[in-house]
Order: C-alpha cells, then structure tokens, then sequence
C-alpha cells in the first residue's frame, strides 16, 4: 500500500524527517511518500499559516488520487484542511492531532499536549473538542519555542521539551504525553525514556492508523458532509482547483 | 466607520445583493464595502469550496487594513477563515452564522437553521457547537438549493424556503429562523412577514455587531490566540501572503 | 428608537451613572430611558435580592409596553428577570451579562469575569452556562468590593478591579475581560486603556446589541415558551401584576 | 421534625391537596406544615407567574425560620425561588423537580417529564439541565391541560396524563416517567398501577429527601453562594423584606 | 422494611462499622442488614478489586431477592457492580457515591470529595460524570490513606482526613464535602463539627434514600435496560450464577 | 507480536469466529491467540452478564502476562472489565465499541451502531459516552437479535441486520455503520458491500489498533489509575485472583 504523508509547511528537512519516522513504524509492504506543498508558509505558528497551508495540501492530496494513493496523513499539529482533505481522498485521511489524541485516550486517564508557541495552545484545544477528546485532555502547554528551532540541533530544543513534560505530569495529574508539533517526531523515543510513560508522536501514531484503516478496506464515507465536492467554476490565481464535472 | 463585507465566493451578483442588504440596515456615517475575492470558487458548497475561499479573503482583509477598514463581515455561512481573519484585523471580524445563531439564541428558546444542500450541514452544526450554541440549535435543515439557484428569479428558492421553514417550526420545537446562506439575506423580510416569527439574516445581524464594536471601540484581542501572525517566509503562488517583520 | 434601561435595584446614583453611559454609545437617533423601580432593594448581592429586585423590573416592563418602548436593557450581571420580562415584552430584552459574554465571545479566545463581591460568582457561572458561554469562560473572580463601593469615589474601586483584571490575564490565560457589575459601567474606558485587551461593559453592549435587534425588526418570538403570560387572577400585594384577559 | 411545604401559588384547593400528599408518605414523627403564600399568582403557567410567586414565597421562608421549621419543599415544578429560598433557610430546601428529577435517574436508564402546558417544556429543560439530570431525561411532554383544570374532576385530566404517560415509554425509550405540577400529585398511585414503570410525584419525593436531610443534620451550606443575604436597605412595597444586620 | 447494605470488601470490622452507621440513621422500623460477600478482596483500590468484588456482591443481592428485602445499599465508594445489582433487584439499588454525590449538588455550590489513595481519583470522577454530578464536583482529592488504615485507629486517618477537607474548602471553592470510602462513615459527625459545612458520608446517605424509595414505594425500572437478566448457561465456578427460565 | 483476543463469553463457536476475523486482519508477523474464559455466561446481554464475565476475562489477561502476550483485545461489544484488564496487562487492551467508535469518528460525520438486543442500548451509549464519542453516535438501533442466534445461519440474521442499518442510514442522518457485537464480526464484509458506506466491526478494528500500538512500542501508562493492583488478600472462590507482593 501507499501512504501519502503531507507536511503542510515547505520546509524540505522537516519533511524528510517525517517521512524518516513514518518509514520507522510503517510495515514491510507500504511505501511511505513525504512531501511539501508547492507552496504556503516555511512554517505553521498560526490560524493564518494553518489557512494558507491548506491550498498547497489539497494539490498533493489530488496529485496522490491521481496517482492512487491509498491513504492520507497530514503533519502538522493543526490538523489544517482536514476535511476538505477528506471530501477529495477516497481512501482515510486523518490529522496527526487527531490519530495522537485518540491513541493517548486508550492508554491512560488523561494526556498532556506539549507544544511549541503558546499561541498555538488555542488550537490544540478546539481539535481536543471537536474529536471528542477534550475529557482526557488535561492540559495544553507550551515550551515557547518556533517550530523551525526544532530543526536546529543547538536550540536546546530536546532539553525543553523533557523539562515541559515533566512539569505536564507532576503538575496536570496526566499520565500520557503527546507531543504537539510534527517537528518533534524525532524526540519522541528520547522522550519516552526520558520519562517513562507513553509518548504518543502524531506522525507515526496517524501512519499506522491509516495503514490499519487501509489493511481494513475503510475508505471516507461519501454519502454525506464528505462526499466528493460539487464541479464548479475556480478564479483567480486558484482557477487550476476547479473540481471537473 | 467603513465595514468592509467579503463575501467569499466570486459571484459578483451575489456581492452586490449582500452588500445592499448590509447597506440597508447600516448606521447613517457608515460606509459599506462589500466585495468578492479575486480567486477562489464561485459559490461555496463544501469544506473544499471553504477552504479555497480563505485565500482570496485574507487578501482582502490585508488590504483592508491597508485602507484603515474598521471591522469586517465574512459573508458565507460557513464562517470559512475566521480565526486566521482576526489574526490579520486589528478591529473586529465576524462570520455571518456566528452573529445569526447569536443573535437568535437571545430570542427566543431555540432555533432552526434553514440552509441550502444537505452536504452542508455538518457545517453548521460544527459552529454551532464551537461558537457554544448547539444547546439552543433545534434543527438544521436543508432545501436541497445549490447557492446559486438562488441568484435565479425563477428557480422557486422563495416558496421551497418558506416551506422548510415552516416544517422546522411544526417538527422541531423551535420558535426562531435563522437563514443558512448569504445568499438568503433579501429574503429575510419576506419570510418573517409569512411566518410571524423571528427570522435572522446574517449578514444584516453581523453588519449591526461590528458596528457596535467598532462603535464600543472594542477590537480582537491581540493577547493570544488571535495575535498577529509572525513574519516569515512563503513560498510559491502563495509568496505574495508572507508577513513582514 | 426609545430604549428603556432597568437598573433593577433603587440606587439612584447608580441608575444615572448607566444611563449616562448607555447614551454615550447609544445611536444620534435613540432616546434612553434610565430607570430604577419603585420598589425592591438598593443593591444586588444575592439570588435573594435577585429574586426580590423582580417585580419592581418587571413593572417597569410593563409601564414601558403602555409607552411603546422598542427594547430593554435589565442592568444587573445577574440578568434577574430576563425570560419573565421577554414574556411581558414584543421587543427585545437583553440582560448585560448576556451582552457582555455573547461579545466578548467574538473577541478573543477567552474572557475573565471580574466582579464585585465572591458570593456572587457563582451566579455568574450559572449564566455562563446558560447562555453556552462556559466554554469561553476561563474564569470567575471577585474583587470583594460591595456594589456600593463602586459609587464611592473614596473606595479604591477602580485599582482593585484594575488589579484583578491583571491577575485575571496572568492567572486565567484569558484576553478579554467582562466587568461583572452594571455599577463599573463608567471605569471601563480607563481599565481598557491601562491593559491594552478589551474590556467590555455590559450596560454599553446590551446598549448596542438591542438597538440592533430593534433596527433590523427582531422582537422575542411569542410563539412557544417565551409567549405573553396568561390572564389570571393575582392577590395580596401582587394583585397589580395580574394579566388582563 | 417540622417540614413546609409551599405551594408557590395561591390555590388553596391545590394546597391542600398537595399536604394531603406530603403527610401520607410522611414519617410518623413528622409534622408537615402546607401553605400558600399571601400574594401571587392563582397558578404558575410562565416565568412571569413563576417570578411573581417567589416573593410571598420568600416570605413564607423567612416565617418559617422565625418558627424553627428544619425544612422546606417549594412544591411547583419549575422550582421557583429555589437558590434565594436556601440563602434565607438554615436548612434543606428543594424544589419538586428537583428531588423527582434526581430519584428517577437512579430508578432506570432515562425518564420523561409529563407537564401541563407546552408553554412550560422549556423550564423543564432548564431545570434538567441545571441539575445535571439532561443526561436522563429523554423527553419534556405536555398534556396541554391548564393547572387549574387539575382541579377540576370533570376535566378528563387523569385519562390525558395517563396517555401522555404511555406515548412516552412508547416513544421516548425512557423508562421511569415524573409527574410535571404539583397538582399531579394525588394522581401517582394511579398512574403507576396503570403504566407498571416507576411515577415521580416531586411532592412525595421532595418531602422524603427533606427529611432524609434533616435527619442527617445535613443543612444548606452557608460558606460560598448561599451565605445569608447581606442586611440592605429595601424600599417601596417589598420594605418589609428587609435583612437586619 | 428490610434494607440490606452490602460491603463489597470482606473486611468484617468494616461492615459492621458500616452496619451501625446504617442503623444509627435508620427509621425506626427497618431492619437494617450488614453483609460482606463470601468471596473477593479485602479491600477496594483499584478498578481490578472493584470488578472482582461483583460477583460476591451479586450473590448477596441474589439472596437477599430470595430473603425479600425490600432496597439495597452498595457500599463501596466506587459503586461496584450497581446497574448489574440493579437487574437482579426488584427493589431499589444505591451506590454510596451516587447518594451522597447527589445530596451534595443539593445543599450547596459545589462538592469537594476527599477519599483515600490518588489511583481511585479517577474512578471518583467518572462516576461523577456518569450520574450528571460533574457539573458540581469542584474536585477529587486523596489522603493517600489506603482503606484498610481506616480500620487502625492508630493511622491518624482522622487528622489527615481534616487536613485535606480544610485543603479542599481553601483552594477548591467549594462549599460541601463528601467522603470517599465507606471505611470513613464512622468520622463524618467529627469532620462536620470541625469544619462547619456540610459533610456527607454515602452510607448514611445511601440507607436514607432507599428508605424513603422504598417507602414511596419506587422500585428499579425492569422496562428496559435494567429489565431482569435473560435465562442461560453459565459455565466453570461461576456455573451458580446462572439465571433460570 | 502475540495479540490475545478474549472473547468474555464461553461459546467456543464465537470465540473460533472472532480468532479468524482477527487472523485474517492481522500482519504477517502477529500471532493471534483467540480464548474464552474457563467460567461465566454463554453470551453477554445484560449489565449481568458483563460483570460475570470479567473473572474469567482477567484470569485470561493474567495468563497473557505471564505468556508474554504484548496487548489485547477485549471481544464483546459491552468492552466488559476493560479498566481492570489494563491495570493488569504492561501492553494495550482495547475493547471493541472503543476501538470501532474511534476509527468511525475518523471516517465520516457521524456512525450509527447496530446491535443485538434493545436492552443493550444502553450500554452502548454509555461507552459512546465515556469514550467521547457520543457527539459522533448518531444512534443506537437493535434487531431484537439474541447473541446465540447469530450463531445459527438459519437465524436470518444477516437480512435482519442489513435492513437494520439501511434504516440507520436513512433515519439516522449517520454515514458510518459499527456492528454492535462481536458475533457479527463475519458479516462486516458483506454488510458493506451492500450498503457502500463504512462498515466497522469492532474485532478487526480493536486487532489492528492493538497491532499499531505494540509496533509503536505504547503500552498501558503505569502512573496514575492504570497502575498494577495492590497486592492484597483475595478470600473465597476468588482466592487465586489475590495480586502477590
């Protein structure tokens, strides 16, 4: 099987290593493509850049139908476009909040998000409602650092991270840490140890769900609000998203 | 005070009536720009249509607030961007579903929304429940009307509206309309004088709360969530949204 | 138009200091009516006082309906009265704390509640939750001030509540503050001014919102729980408030 | 042990009724004490009626205290005056629904509400939804019978409750039904013979729960929300309602 | 009337700790009937203990059907095993933590429950949530007590006890305190004469509900859900289990 | 990897049925171990049936431990003991209504479950509940289906439940099917085909997650609620459940 893994900001060495660690979990038949857009914002630290990642996120999810993709994942910490992304696929498409926090309720009481920027908290809190899984959210924090800093090895990032989630567990009574940035797959398994209870990172969590769902033959229902979006008329700079009769 | 109306989808027709009926129940001093995008679909059916609609509208708010604009209606029933919107604006921003459902749930006991295809539903019932008012939400019910029959004299939008109206006052308890689409807002009086009880058009209901923001001079909180987006690179057809430093 | 303002305890300063407010934000065209009832206690610090601030508010509703009055304002955070007054009233009726909320809901991600005495917060919360704002609600505080207090220009008042909103926006991860007391109407410009967030009073957005209603022709729907109460007889000290057939 | 019951309205028919009631389920050491207020409405169809009943019926409280009652039942359905009643009360105090609502979430998986005119669902809903108990309540049903008729042997009125009773087990799925008016109480033993599911009359149920409490030494707690009223001044026809410092 | 209140432990001194509690608040003519079952854990502190406390508790309800006792009490903070009870019974069953949780929401704001180890917190609070009291538990805190210490009176349970209920009014707002093991029903009189609010234990609670249940003659709804179990096979040591035709 | 699959009831028929609809979902690598208990009912209908069935369940689930079994899953529709079970197991434990509710909140707006007998609806809504998902359960149907019957290929079965949820889909609103039982597990294949919406059945669903947690190394959080049971004193039939020191 294929599964598309789409970081929805362009930058090149984030991407690749979501794809490393989606290639790390997924099973020996699937091959895993990572891919940035064509273009939106370096980075998503806002409802702004969330809105503009999306464009480019529905050209890779059409390209992958073009190309019979099997299914979808979404890298980045917003879940941006989910369900635009969802009305394109056949196949499942899930977000990576979303594969995380519904892992994270199964195996403890509750989960501690640790993000990047505070401003993002907002968001990790409309998802945590609108899945369902604001009961087992017990807090959102954040480390306050920008999501590009992750990509660099001197930030102290790693050391930030631990240090957030271990005031996540002794302060917000949680037993279950999901990390809340696509930047952070790499650290989960440090993080892991580091502390001794789950570590959900969304990206290898949305992986196997799609696989599974894949390996299942459960494809998006397209008999209601996700069916297949109605052939119409396109302007503009976006004219080439026309869906065709 | 200037309040700019965007109606997201590129139907000038569209734009003129939302704007005539946003201009209808405007202050004496305040100046209405209604306008369309220069991109996106031309009329706004699903969470695809939403999602490719934002982009062409944050243009517009950026350019709003180039030209000192006050405060801003988003004119589709969707409130697609709003979030990323109010990151952009220094003054208010609301979505015209947000200022119906507001609006009607402090007259009566609990409304029904009366809106265009089925497949849009869900949306609805998604504000409704992030914007806290899924408890005074009875109903939302569709004519099966795509969006742009109603910009055609002869499609019948009248009658079957009225219809459905009627349905949701006998089956679902609800004692107060809310109009689901834009492009439902000249109806609004015709519908009310039939029906004998309160009908709400969005976009004149978000017209009268942005301006008695702007009038409070109350504008979106820049504390947190909806501060500023940061600066950074785009790239691509989207290079032109980058924020300066 | 013609908008009758209720403070519904007999403090005459007090209903002075709202009206004066509610005409500073009130349109060239509207005439305020600032009153207080003839009857009731002369502040409001219990669901007693609540309770017995009632029939006085609800004869002034009902003086207002023989004067052709367009809308009420009931100007108490408690919002005593609110669905019996909409029941005695064909225009709108709104309560300030309703105001305030349903605003400041559109402004930010979330507000502080900040109020005059502890005993009352609990109302407060009550309120939230009615009105399906507890989920924008971070928090209820109390300066411990009486409501008195706040016409003694000797009390301290205005940097108490200054410094309760601080703690409010430190504490509460809040970015918009609600004033809990009709009696803090005119300290709103200067809190506003020294936290840079928006602070909203609810005198002057009750104001605003119900010459809305009024200017797009939105009266309470008299068709189910909010209909005109039914003739019948009244006796003893209430036999003035019986419905006339 | 002493317990009053009030009806809140000022039908003595009704009153004596609802005794009846209150002492045949009654411990054997307990006096019940029935009364109606000396002002107010003849009965209790709307919030209008329910606001107006509340001051004869805080008077009857504060009587209470001053002849050492150990508790109280506010016996209408929609639990007017409930929270200002406890702040004046050193003990228990709860309304019918309340208490009916509470037992018939432990009898089965869901109940319905059986009420009088439709006009009064929503309090019902409120009062549901206020007590936690929205989670069991499957239905809100109107007979559409006036209170008074419930007076009236003539009115037919057991036979429409009883069938209003058997529509809802047929198409609510809920399992337990509660009685909606006081004036239904002497109608239970009946309509639970008929039916063969578990009949709430609050009358019952609250004179239980009070004693219950009493027995217990269980008061209304005095240290938060419903501390005694604060001593203020009151004016013009509600004076005598006056707290003393 | 007979009541049986069953502790689901097999600790003997505390059933009949449990057994006089029950009496002590009894009405004069019921016959109350201390039992543990005849098999499962010493003591309650897990979800694994409470689930093999059922059976043994399911035989007592077994035989206590054969004995015709009329209501049940479960007497294990957790409710073990209550909607099974409930299918077995005719009569009324109640959890202690049901009981006291709603007598609580009755007599002030909020609760507070103070209990014995931190693991059992997260039990407390989903029965919070499954009973609609959610809305009034301001918190669940622990004395890291475990329940067999309660029996030592050497532990100084009762002094860390106070603390914590001192603890919970301080920081947690609330107004009520409700104990969190049948093991401290003994101490509820001395908790409430030192901390001057209302302090519930569920055993005296739970006894005094289905009294006056039974005495209302309200017995478990066997319509639905809670109907009695079919006829069937049961195999190995639980082959006495078995329900026959 | 071994995954145990523990059918709770002890008809060897369903549990042969189960293991292969596992097997033939599992990965290449994973041994599937499918069991029933040695003791308790012969199907699951009833809160009764339930509680019963966890002994012999956990009995499994200690065996597992010592087999090194690496997760499980819990094969009944009413997710029976499946708290108790992860306190007891290092690795996952899911049940099947979580593990199919959670996967079909991910593949459309809303799922209907269709199940076995009425009186299990209402366990059914509870997990929907305490799993979060009740905002996507659009209902809860049965087809009055004993258990056993779906067992007997004369039973017509299939067409009863095939007819069930075309009506779900029609009634419903809901795009998404979950199979209310684990005896249905065989007929999820056809069941979709006819219907071409999601088809979820739970076994399949609850492998495949286990399957993905284990590779991802995630494993039941040790810290708080879930931690191992105390050991402890266990005394009767259910001596041998005692947890050593």
């Amino acid at each position: 099987m294929r599964i598309k893994i789409i970081n929805p900001n362009t930058t090149q060495s984030m991407t690749d290593k979501i794809g490393a660690c989606a290639r790390a979990v997924a099973r020996p038949g699937t091959e895993i493509v990572a891919v940035s857009p064509a273009m939106g914002p370096a980075s998503i630290e806002s409802h702004y850049d969330e809105a503009l990642a999306v464009p480019g996120l529905l050209q890779e999810i059409a390209a992958g139908e073009r190309d019979g993709i099997d299914g979808y994942v979404i890298a980045c910490f917003g879940d941006p476009g989910l369900l635009a992304a969802r009305e394109l696929a056949a196949g499942p498409v899930l977000g990576i909040a979303e594969a995380a926090m519904h892992l994270a309720s199964m195996l403890g009481s509750s989960f501690s998000v640790v993000t990047t920027l505070g401003r993002t908290i907002g968001q990790a809190r409309h998802l945590a409602e609108a899945y369902g899984m604001a009961r087992f959210c017990a807090n959102v924090r954040a480390c306050e650092l920008p999501v590009l800093e992750l990509e660099d090895p001197r930030s102290g990032a790693r050391e930030r991270i631990v240090a957030e989630c271990r005031r996540a567990l002794d302060e917000d009574g949680s037993d279950v840490i999901v990390l809340g940035c696509a930047g952070m797959a790499d650290l989960c398994e440090h993080v892991a140890d580091v502390l001794g209870v789950p570590v959900i990172d969304g990206v290898a969590a949305a992986t196997q769900l799609v696989e599974s769902m894949v390996n299942l033959r459960l494809r998006t229902s397209k008999r209601g609000e996700l069916a297949r979006p109605l052939p119409k008329a396109y302007s503009g700079a976006l004219q080439g998203f026309a869906i065709r009769g």
